[in-house]
Protein backbone atom coordinates (compact mmCIF):
# COMPACT_ATOMS: atom_id res chain seq x y z
CA UNK A 1 0.00 0.00 0.00
CA UNK A 2 1.60 3.46 -1.25
CA UNK A 3 1.74 6.33 1.65
CA UNK A 4 -0.79 9.19 1.42
CA UNK A 5 -0.35 12.26 0.18
CA UNK A 6 0.32 15.07 2.51
CA UNK A 7 -1.64 18.66 1.53
CA UNK A 8 -1.66 21.93 2.98
CA UNK A 9 -3.57 24.91 3.06
CA UNK A 10 -2.43 28.27 3.59
CA UNK A 11 -2.75 32.18 3.78
CA UNK A 12 -3.63 35.18 5.97
CA UNK A 13 -6.39 36.43 7.24
CA UNK A 14 -9.46 36.66 5.01
CA UNK A 15 -8.21 34.92 1.98
CA UNK A 16 -11.26 32.46 2.41
CA UNK A 17 -9.45 29.54 3.35
CA UNK A 18 -12.53 27.62 4.75
CA UNK A 19 -14.77 28.45 2.10
CA UNK A 20 -11.77 27.19 -0.45
CA UNK A 21 -10.85 24.32 1.90
CA UNK A 22 -14.75 22.86 1.51
CA UNK A 23 -13.68 22.98 -2.03
CA UNK A 24 -11.03 20.95 -1.95
CA UNK A 25 -12.82 18.20 -0.26
CA UNK A 26 -15.32 18.47 -3.16
CA UNK A 27 -12.49 17.62 -5.40
CA UNK A 28 -10.52 14.90 -3.48
CA UNK A 29 -14.08 13.30 -3.17
CA UNK A 30 -15.00 13.29 -6.85
CA UNK A 31 -11.78 11.71 -7.34
CA UNK A 32 -12.69 9.22 -4.85
CA UNK A 33 -9.21 10.16 -2.65
CA UNK A 34 -9.43 9.05 0.67
CA UNK A 35 -8.40 11.99 2.93
CA UNK A 36 -8.70 12.92 6.97
CA UNK A 37 -9.25 16.82 6.97
CA UNK A 38 -7.48 18.33 9.73
CA UNK A 39 -6.00 21.55 11.20
CA UNK A 40 -3.32 23.38 12.86
CA UNK A 41 -2.51 24.14 15.75
CA UNK A 42 -4.79 21.11 16.63
CA UNK A 43 -5.76 18.25 15.30
CA UNK A 44 -5.93 15.96 18.19
CA UNK A 45 -7.98 17.26 21.85
CA UNK A 46 -4.61 17.79 23.70
CA UNK A 47 -3.04 20.03 20.83
CA UNK A 48 -6.79 21.95 20.45
CA UNK A 49 -6.44 23.01 24.35
CA UNK A 50 -2.93 23.57 23.12
CA UNK A 51 -4.76 25.74 20.39
CA UNK A 52 -7.13 27.01 23.05
CA UNK A 53 -3.91 29.02 24.65
CA UNK A 54 -2.62 29.80 21.46
CA UNK A 55 -5.65 31.92 20.94
CA UNK A 56 -6.62 33.02 23.64
CA UNK A 57 -7.07 37.31 24.48
CA UNK A 58 -5.06 37.35 27.53
CA UNK A 59 -3.28 40.09 30.10
CA UNK A 60 -0.26 37.95 30.59
CA UNK A 61 1.80 39.29 27.45
CA UNK A 62 3.05 35.66 25.84
CA UNK A 63 6.86 35.92 25.49
CA UNK A 64 7.49 34.88 21.26
CA UNK A 65 9.49 31.91 22.23
CA UNK A 66 6.91 30.54 23.88
CA UNK A 67 4.35 30.96 21.48
CA UNK A 68 7.03 29.28 19.52
CA UNK A 69 7.45 26.46 21.57
CA UNK A 70 3.81 25.83 22.06
CA UNK A 71 3.15 25.90 18.20
CA UNK A 72 5.73 22.64 17.66
CA UNK A 73 4.24 20.69 20.95
CA UNK A 74 0.79 21.38 19.24
CA UNK A 75 2.55 19.85 15.88
CA UNK A 76 4.55 17.48 16.93
CA UNK A 77 1.04 15.57 19.04
CA UNK A 78 -0.56 16.23 15.40
CA UNK A 79 2.28 14.40 13.37
CA UNK A 80 2.59 11.55 16.21
CA UNK A 81 -1.76 10.86 16.24
CA UNK A 82 -2.62 11.87 13.04
CA UNK A 83 -0.32 12.81 10.22
CA UNK A 84 2.02 9.91 10.47
CA UNK A 85 -0.51 6.97 10.76
CA UNK A 86 -3.10 8.81 8.38
CA UNK A 87 -0.42 8.77 5.42
CA UNK A 88 1.29 5.48 6.78
CA UNK A 89 -2.03 3.71 6.28
CA UNK A 90 -2.33 5.03 2.97
CA UNK A 91 -4.75 7.85 3.49
CA UNK A 92 -4.64 11.87 2.49
CA UNK A 93 -3.96 14.01 4.96
CA UNK A 94 -5.73 17.86 3.82
CA UNK A 95 -4.62 20.25 7.28
CA UNK A 96 -5.51 23.63 7.65
CA UNK A 97 -2.33 25.19 8.04
CA UNK A 98 1.12 23.68 8.91
CA UNK A 99 4.65 25.09 9.62
CA UNK A 100 4.83 27.42 6.96
CA UNK A 101 2.31 29.26 9.10
CA UNK A 102 4.88 29.38 11.65
CA UNK A 103 7.61 30.51 9.15
CA UNK A 104 4.63 33.37 8.64
CA UNK A 105 3.26 34.24 11.48
CA UNK A 106 6.56 33.51 14.27
CA UNK A 107 9.12 34.24 11.85
CA UNK A 108 7.76 36.73 9.25
CA UNK A 109 5.35 38.62 11.69
CA UNK A 110 7.19 38.22 14.83
CA UNK A 111 10.73 38.31 13.45
CA UNK A 112 11.71 35.00 14.97
CA UNK A 113 15.18 33.75 14.28
CA UNK A 114 14.26 31.39 11.08
CA UNK A 115 17.32 29.20 12.19
CA UNK A 116 15.38 28.32 15.21
CA UNK A 117 12.26 27.82 13.35
CA UNK A 118 14.20 24.89 11.33
CA UNK A 119 15.56 23.71 14.24
CA UNK A 120 12.34 22.75 15.94
CA UNK A 121 10.62 21.46 12.15
CA UNK A 122 13.91 18.92 12.28
CA UNK A 123 13.44 17.83 15.47
CA UNK A 124 9.43 16.96 15.36
CA UNK A 125 9.23 16.84 11.27
CA UNK A 126 12.59 14.66 11.08
CA UNK A 127 12.40 15.17 7.24
CA UNK A 128 8.83 14.82 7.03
CA UNK A 129 7.44 18.12 4.51
CA UNK A 130 3.97 18.35 2.64
CA UNK A 131 3.53 16.82 -0.67
CA UNK A 132 1.92 20.16 -1.73
CA UNK A 133 1.31 23.32 -0.37
CA UNK A 134 -1.57 25.88 -1.83
CA UNK A 135 -1.36 29.35 -1.13
CA UNK A 136 -4.15 31.75 -1.27
CA UNK A 137 -2.74 35.04 -1.70
CA UNK A 138 -4.18 38.36 -1.32
CA UNK A 139 -3.21 42.36 -0.44
CA UNK A 140 -3.48 42.78 3.01
CA UNK A 141 -6.07 45.15 3.69
CA UNK A 142 -8.56 43.22 1.33
CA UNK A 143 -7.87 40.10 3.64
CA UNK A 144 -8.54 42.07 6.85
CA UNK A 145 -11.50 43.84 5.39
CA UNK A 146 -13.31 40.24 4.85
CA UNK A 147 -12.10 38.90 8.35
CA UNK A 148 -12.78 41.78 10.39
CA UNK A 149 -16.71 41.30 8.90
CA UNK A 150 -16.88 37.75 10.76
CA UNK A 151 -17.01 39.05 14.05
CA UNK A 152 -14.60 39.06 17.52
CA UNK A 153 -11.31 38.97 16.61
CA UNK A 154 -8.53 36.80 18.27
CA UNK A 155 -5.56 37.34 19.46
CA UNK A 156 -2.95 37.14 15.87
CA UNK A 157 -6.33 38.86 14.39
CA UNK A 158 -5.74 41.58 16.60
CA UNK A 159 -2.33 42.34 15.16
CA UNK A 160 -1.52 45.48 13.21
CA UNK A 161 -1.33 45.65 9.57
CA UNK A 162 2.54 45.76 9.50
CA UNK A 163 2.24 42.54 10.93
CA UNK A 164 -0.23 40.57 8.24
CA UNK A 165 2.34 42.27 5.60
CA UNK A 166 5.11 40.71 7.43
CA UNK A 167 3.34 37.15 7.37
CA UNK A 168 1.95 37.55 3.73
CA UNK A 169 5.94 38.43 2.54
CA UNK A 170 7.16 35.70 4.62
CA UNK A 171 4.37 33.22 3.13
CA UNK A 172 5.41 34.57 -0.60
CA UNK A 173 9.22 34.20 -0.06
CA UNK A 174 8.64 30.70 1.51
CA UNK A 175 6.59 29.80 -1.82
CA UNK A 176 9.48 31.56 -3.94
CA UNK A 177 11.74 29.20 -2.73
CA UNK A 178 9.93 25.99 -2.99
CA UNK A 179 8.54 26.40 -6.52
CA UNK A 180 7.74 22.50 -6.82
CA UNK A 181 6.01 22.22 -3.33
CA UNK A 182 3.86 25.68 -3.66
CA UNK A 183 0.96 26.40 -5.58
CA UNK A 184 0.52 30.20 -5.22
CA UNK A 185 -3.28 31.32 -5.32
CA UNK A 186 -4.22 34.53 -6.64
CA UNK A 187 -7.34 34.55 -3.93
CA UNK A 188 -8.31 38.39 -4.75
CA UNK A 189 -10.65 37.37 -7.96
CA UNK A 190 -14.26 35.77 -7.37
CA UNK A 191 -15.10 32.61 -6.06
CA UNK A 192 -14.95 31.36 -9.22
CA UNK A 193 -12.09 32.37 -10.52
CA UNK A 194 -9.85 31.07 -7.45
CA UNK A 195 -11.70 27.65 -7.38
CA UNK A 196 -11.23 27.15 -11.00
CA UNK A 197 -7.48 27.66 -10.43
CA UNK A 198 -7.53 25.51 -7.11
CA UNK A 199 -8.82 22.74 -9.03
CA UNK A 200 -6.16 22.79 -11.91
CA UNK A 201 -3.48 22.63 -9.42
CA UNK A 202 -5.47 19.86 -7.87
CA UNK A 203 -6.17 17.88 -10.95
CA UNK A 204 -2.72 18.32 -12.41
CA UNK A 205 -1.01 17.22 -9.44
CA UNK A 206 -3.53 13.96 -9.67
CA UNK A 207 -2.43 13.73 -12.75
CA UNK A 208 1.25 13.39 -11.42
CA UNK A 209 0.50 11.13 -8.89
CA UNK A 210 -1.08 8.56 -11.16
CA UNK A 211 1.66 8.89 -13.55
CA UNK A 212 4.55 7.70 -10.90
CA UNK B 1 22.14 47.28 42.23
CA UNK B 2 23.60 43.88 41.74
CA UNK B 3 21.30 40.87 40.65
CA UNK B 4 19.64 38.50 42.50
CA UNK B 5 20.65 34.80 42.52
CA UNK B 6 18.89 31.91 41.04
CA UNK B 7 18.31 28.36 43.40
CA UNK B 8 16.62 26.00 42.75
CA UNK B 9 15.17 22.57 44.47
CA UNK B 10 15.00 19.33 42.53
CA UNK B 11 14.06 15.78 43.84
CA UNK B 12 12.04 12.72 42.30
CA UNK B 13 8.54 11.76 44.22
CA UNK B 14 8.30 11.86 47.66
CA UNK B 15 11.80 13.29 48.54
CA UNK B 16 10.31 15.77 50.99
CA UNK B 17 10.34 18.43 48.46
CA UNK B 18 7.69 21.39 49.78
CA UNK B 19 8.59 20.64 53.38
CA UNK B 20 12.21 21.53 52.60
CA UNK B 21 11.29 24.15 50.50
CA UNK B 22 9.39 25.98 53.19
CA UNK B 23 12.26 25.32 55.18
CA UNK B 24 14.56 26.90 52.47
CA UNK B 25 12.41 30.09 52.63
CA UNK B 26 12.66 30.70 56.26
CA UNK B 27 16.16 30.05 55.98
CA UNK B 28 16.45 32.95 53.15
CA UNK B 29 13.99 34.88 55.61
CA UNK B 30 16.25 34.42 58.89
CA UNK B 31 19.22 36.32 56.79
CA UNK B 32 17.01 38.97 54.80
CA UNK B 33 17.11 37.88 51.51
CA UNK B 34 14.24 38.96 49.36
CA UNK B 35 13.45 36.34 47.18
CA UNK B 36 10.15 35.20 44.91
CA UNK B 37 9.17 31.57 44.91
CA UNK B 38 8.04 30.15 41.95
CA UNK B 39 7.66 26.76 40.41
CA UNK B 40 8.00 24.65 37.18
CA UNK B 41 6.74 24.03 35.40
CA UNK B 42 4.49 26.75 35.76
CA UNK B 43 5.13 29.80 37.31
CA UNK B 44 2.73 32.32 35.51
CA UNK B 45 -1.51 31.83 34.49
CA UNK B 46 -0.05 30.81 31.04
CA UNK B 47 2.34 28.43 32.28
CA UNK B 48 0.36 27.02 34.99
CA UNK B 49 -2.33 26.38 32.17
CA UNK B 50 0.63 24.79 30.10
CA UNK B 51 1.45 22.78 33.87
CA UNK B 52 -2.18 21.64 33.71
CA UNK B 53 -2.15 19.89 30.33
CA UNK B 54 1.04 18.51 31.32
CA UNK B 55 0.21 16.72 34.62
CA UNK B 56 -3.30 15.65 33.53
CA UNK B 57 -3.97 12.10 32.82
CA UNK B 58 -5.75 11.39 29.53
CA UNK B 59 -6.62 8.68 27.02
CA UNK B 60 -4.59 10.60 24.29
CA UNK B 61 -1.05 8.97 24.75
CA UNK B 62 1.11 11.94 24.84
CA UNK B 63 4.07 12.28 22.13
CA UNK B 64 7.16 12.38 23.94
CA UNK B 65 8.77 15.37 22.08
CA UNK B 66 5.34 17.37 22.06
CA UNK B 67 5.72 16.94 26.19
CA UNK B 68 9.31 18.23 26.16
CA UNK B 69 8.29 21.12 23.71
CA UNK B 70 5.05 22.07 26.13
CA UNK B 71 8.03 22.34 28.89
CA UNK B 72 9.97 24.13 27.44
CA UNK B 73 6.91 26.61 26.48
CA UNK B 74 6.44 26.90 29.87
CA UNK B 75 9.73 27.42 30.80
CA UNK B 76 10.67 30.37 28.09
CA UNK B 77 6.70 32.13 29.25
CA UNK B 78 8.54 31.58 32.86
CA UNK B 79 11.92 32.70 31.97
CA UNK B 80 10.58 35.96 30.23
CA UNK B 81 7.55 37.15 32.92
CA UNK B 82 9.12 36.13 35.71
CA UNK B 83 12.58 34.74 36.51
CA UNK B 84 14.69 37.41 34.28
CA UNK B 85 12.38 40.78 35.87
CA UNK B 86 12.78 39.09 39.20
CA UNK B 87 16.72 38.61 39.01
CA UNK B 88 17.20 42.04 37.24
CA UNK B 89 15.79 43.86 40.14
CA UNK B 90 18.16 42.02 42.78
CA UNK B 91 16.17 39.91 44.07
CA UNK B 92 16.19 36.12 44.80
CA UNK B 93 14.60 33.36 42.63
CA UNK B 94 13.73 29.91 44.52
CA UNK B 95 12.42 27.76 42.26
CA UNK B 96 10.77 24.14 42.64
CA UNK B 97 12.53 21.79 39.41
CA UNK B 98 13.75 23.88 36.40
CA UNK B 99 16.02 22.52 33.47
CA UNK B 100 17.95 19.49 35.46
CA UNK B 101 13.74 18.29 36.13
CA UNK B 102 13.65 17.93 32.40
CA UNK B 103 17.10 16.07 31.69
CA UNK B 104 16.12 14.01 34.92
CA UNK B 105 12.19 12.83 33.66
CA UNK B 106 11.67 13.78 29.73
CA UNK B 107 15.69 12.58 29.21
CA UNK B 108 16.62 9.90 31.62
CA UNK B 109 12.77 8.97 32.20
CA UNK B 110 11.75 8.91 28.83
CA UNK B 111 14.55 8.41 26.64
CA UNK B 112 14.15 11.52 25.30
CA UNK B 113 17.42 12.27 23.34
CA UNK B 114 20.26 14.75 26.10
CA UNK B 115 21.54 16.88 22.40
CA UNK B 116 17.82 17.36 21.69
CA UNK B 117 17.07 18.73 25.89
CA UNK B 118 20.49 21.31 25.31
CA UNK B 119 19.45 21.89 22.11
CA UNK B 120 15.60 23.77 23.94
CA UNK B 121 17.69 24.67 26.95
CA UNK B 122 20.30 26.84 24.88
CA UNK B 123 17.01 28.22 22.89
CA UNK B 124 15.46 29.56 26.07
CA UNK B 125 17.96 30.41 28.36
CA UNK B 126 20.63 31.79 26.78
CA UNK B 127 23.60 31.19 28.97
CA UNK B 128 21.04 31.33 32.26
CA UNK B 129 21.59 28.98 34.56
CA UNK B 130 20.50 28.15 38.28
CA UNK B 131 23.78 29.33 40.73
CA UNK B 132 22.52 26.66 43.39
CA UNK B 133 20.88 24.00 42.49
CA UNK B 134 19.74 21.83 46.05
CA UNK B 135 19.14 18.29 44.65
CA UNK B 136 17.20 15.65 47.75
CA UNK B 137 18.10 12.44 46.93
CA UNK B 138 16.36 8.82 47.99
CA UNK B 139 15.85 5.74 46.99
CA UNK B 140 13.01 5.45 44.82
CA UNK B 141 10.77 2.89 46.59
CA UNK B 142 10.87 5.15 49.74
CA UNK B 143 10.07 8.33 47.53
CA UNK B 144 7.08 6.28 45.76
CA UNK B 145 6.04 4.80 49.32
CA UNK B 146 5.70 8.39 50.40
CA UNK B 147 4.07 9.90 47.56
CA UNK B 148 1.34 7.31 47.50
CA UNK B 149 0.07 8.12 50.97
CA UNK B 150 -0.56 11.64 49.69
CA UNK B 151 -3.68 10.56 47.41
CA UNK B 152 -4.36 10.50 43.67
CA UNK B 153 -1.58 10.34 41.81
CA UNK B 154 -0.74 12.64 38.32
CA UNK B 155 0.06 11.37 35.30
CA UNK B 156 4.29 11.25 36.15
CA UNK B 157 3.33 9.96 39.28
CA UNK B 158 1.57 6.54 37.59
CA UNK B 159 4.67 5.68 36.11
CA UNK B 160 6.44 2.63 37.03
CA UNK B 161 9.78 2.51 39.40
CA UNK B 162 12.08 1.58 36.86
CA UNK B 163 11.05 5.20 34.95
CA UNK B 164 12.01 6.89 38.59
CA UNK B 165 15.16 4.85 38.73
CA UNK B 166 16.27 6.16 35.29
CA UNK B 167 15.17 9.73 36.78
CA UNK B 168 17.03 9.67 39.49
CA UNK B 169 19.88 8.45 38.09
CA UNK B 170 19.91 11.33 35.41
CA UNK B 171 19.54 13.61 38.31
CA UNK B 172 22.68 12.11 40.36
CA UNK B 173 24.83 11.87 36.63
CA UNK B 174 23.98 16.01 36.23
CA UNK B 175 24.67 16.33 40.14
CA UNK B 176 28.06 14.84 39.78
CA UNK B 177 29.19 16.59 36.16
CA UNK B 178 28.26 20.08 37.93
CA UNK B 179 29.57 19.88 41.70
CA UNK B 180 30.11 23.53 41.77
CA UNK B 181 26.53 24.14 40.83
CA UNK B 182 24.54 21.27 42.48
CA UNK B 183 24.47 20.30 46.43
CA UNK B 184 23.08 16.94 46.71
CA UNK B 185 21.52 16.19 50.04
CA UNK B 186 20.65 12.49 51.19
CA UNK B 187 16.82 12.67 51.70
CA UNK B 188 16.66 9.48 53.94
CA UNK B 189 17.66 10.74 57.38
CA UNK B 190 15.09 12.51 59.69
CA UNK B 191 13.83 15.67 59.16
CA UNK B 192 16.04 17.55 61.56
CA UNK B 193 18.80 15.56 59.90
CA UNK B 194 17.68 16.79 56.20
CA UNK B 195 17.44 20.26 57.14
CA UNK B 196 20.65 20.18 58.75
CA UNK B 197 21.95 19.55 55.90
CA UNK B 198 20.32 22.17 53.90
CA UNK B 199 20.81 25.15 56.38
CA UNK B 200 24.86 23.89 55.93
CA UNK B 201 24.64 23.98 52.03
CA UNK B 202 22.46 27.36 52.26
CA UNK B 203 24.61 29.48 54.64
CA UNK B 204 28.02 28.36 53.33
CA UNK B 205 26.30 29.81 49.81
CA UNK B 206 25.37 33.14 51.80
CA UNK B 207 28.72 33.00 53.53
CA UNK B 208 30.64 33.07 50.01
CA UNK B 209 28.22 35.46 48.09
CA UNK B 210 28.82 38.02 51.23
CA UNK B 211 32.90 37.42 50.16
CA UNK B 212 32.50 38.30 46.72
Amino acid sequence: MSSGRFITLEGTEGVGKSTNLRFIESVLQQHQIRYQLTREPGGTPLAEQMRELLLANRDEVVADDAELLLVFAARAQHLERVIRPTLAEGRWVLCDRFTDATFAYQGGGRGLSKAMISQLETMVQRGLQPDLTILLDLPVEVGLARASQRGALDRFENERITFFEQVRNAYLERAAADPERFAVIDASGTLEQVQHQIRRVLEQYLQEQAGE
